[in-house]
């Protein structure tokens, strides 16, 4: 049996800060094949908000444990497990629920040893943001060094791990931010992490945005996570024939393009989620190595905010935006 | 030398009722790789008039003779010319403008040969609308029979050939048309054509359009020629995965789409433009025998009206919508 566990339990759907509570739940049984870990560090990512609040297409049966991804240490292991041995860091394959909790038994498939030389938060978050930022860079269009890609929602953590990975790549990053104060510090920011160009919004306002360009190639990839114009402003970017890829929608408007740029500019328009990558894991497996191992060398950065799981609801404040803009934040057990 | 041309010229961009004029062209000498054609019907398309008003991407050098496709008989030709001869009925590629005159004079590659028993106005009007019809249903997604597509813009001459091509394939269509007055009289229309469904926008203001589909499947492609609100009926038609090609924007609005679409429903959408298909000669000269043989046999069927080229301005007229909805208006020279 596993020990109890004490976890962030929802019955039913609605505003996460008043539907969800701190609750122990009993021991488990471990059976052959499980695996139980002692939970290190989980992230509060915007689709467990979703989730909570009823409006993701795919529902868990209620009442529920919250939470995805996350990182712990192997407490015990089923008679069958040969793989994962006590001690062993592990991430959590983020597919199904239930990560907001000190220990969880689950099938030894959904575990992936990691180095343990890993920073946790890094760790705990490494499967969901960096996995989206390679997948986007990797399955829509042929990248070659010198092409170019443009994002808007450049400052999310997708965003920067987008930045890090083109420039490891050789491929340029433009890249749009809000018009918010504090701008000039945000641009330095992601220049820092490699970025070629940063603009405001307020910045693109102008009749053609590709003179804007300089040498920087037209971009052939756009990733687009705000929707409005936003999203516009990523597809006047576009080269002839580009594409560009929706994998959220924060300002909560549509995406709005005008007939010509599919006609006369062969605008493509596709989404992005990465839960339907899921199937194949052995490849999901060699994405997290790749990333870590980014991490752990100092060439993938983003910052968090570590939470002691006592302050959940604060935590959870802050990641629904209720005290201004804050960095992702990461519950630690 | 060729005889002298009636020719509808233009010497600058503008509204096209104003700009063009009926005039003479001398003689041109034929080279011994041309052929002159005795025009006998052009149709005024709505890419000839924006061309003349100038917002079409390409433009010609001017003054110009306007028009793009159109058939005739060979007239003459040039020493090295073996595939034609005096008195083939031929139609014009319409890649390059020039249609809307007397005589023409071009290079034999530019002239396909067809059956003589092929009605005037299907062989003036083959290649831009029915062709891009049989492109669409083939290009984009793979259709198999019991597949269905949706699209707007049904009435069109592409709409019209879509329903019938998708009939023959044994796939269904769903079509909307926009409310106006006779809309019953355009339904029974479109259903004697072989459509499955034919809808008003207005009919279509529910909360699940799906719900109207009946036995017939989700469709996987969608076609809008329309934009605004019919583009957007017709994602929300559309099965998981499916694609939504926009070839047209009758409305003037541009294409709306929810984040969601894309994300959780993977919606594709594309462009598509004719020009973009003119390097395959060869293969466009199969698409329009098989379009050809289908109308010789009563099985590709739509509405023109035969105009005589003296009253060229009213028929402009009519195709620019002046004297309110009215069939496909074809010179007759």
């Amino acid at each position: 049996m596993s020990p109890p566990s004490t976890a962030v339990v929802y019955d039913h759907h609605g505003p996460p800060d008043t539907v969800t509570r701190l609750t122990e739940i009993p021991p488990v049984k471990i059976t052959e094949n499980d695996v139980c870990v002692r939970m290190l560090a989980a992230p509060i990512n915007p689709a467990d908000i979703n989730k909570i609040e009823g409006v993701y297409p795919d529902r868990s049966p209620l009442p529920t444990v919250g939470g995805g991804e996350g990182v712990g240490i192997v407490h015990s292991v089923g008679s069958a497990v040969k793989a994962l041995s006590p001690g062993d860091l592990v991430i959590r394959f983020p597919y199904i629920q239930g990560s907001w909790q000190t220990y969880i038994v689950q099938e030894q498939s959904m575990w992936h040893k990691i180095d343990k030389s890993t920073p946790i938060e890094y760790a705990a978050t490494v499967s969901v943001n960096p996995v989206s930022a390679l997948r986007m860079l990797d399955e829509f269009v042929t990248l070659k060094p010198g092409d170019s890609i443009v994002q808007n929602g450049a400052t999310s953590i997708t965003g920067q791990c987008i930045i890090q990975l083109a420039r490891l790549r050789g491929i340029h990053s433009i890249n749009i931010i809000r018009d918010k104060p504090g701008s000039d510090e945000v641009k330095e920011r992601l220049m820092k992490l490699g970025a070629d160009k940063v603009f405001t919004e307020k910045e693109l306002d102008v009749k053609r945005v590709k003179n804007l360009l300089g040498d920087i190639s037209e971009p052939i990839l756009g990733l687009n996570c705000v929707g409005g114009n936003a999203a516009t402003l990523v597809v006047k970017f576009l080269k002839q024939g580009g594409t560009m890829v929706t994998y959220g929608g924060m300002s909560k408007e549509p995406v709005t393009v005008s007939t010509s740029y599919f006609i006369f500019k062969d605008i493509t328009l596709k989404g992005f989620w990465l839960q339907e990558w899921k199937l194949d894991q052995a490849k999901y497996r060699d994405w997290i190595d790749y990333l870590l191992a980014l991490a752990r060398a100092g060439k993938l950065k983003y910052e968090m905010e570590m939470v002691p799981f006592n302050d959940f609801h604060t935590a959870l404040e802050k990641a629904m935006g209720k005290q201004g803009s804050r960095g992702k934040q990461v519950l630690k057990f």
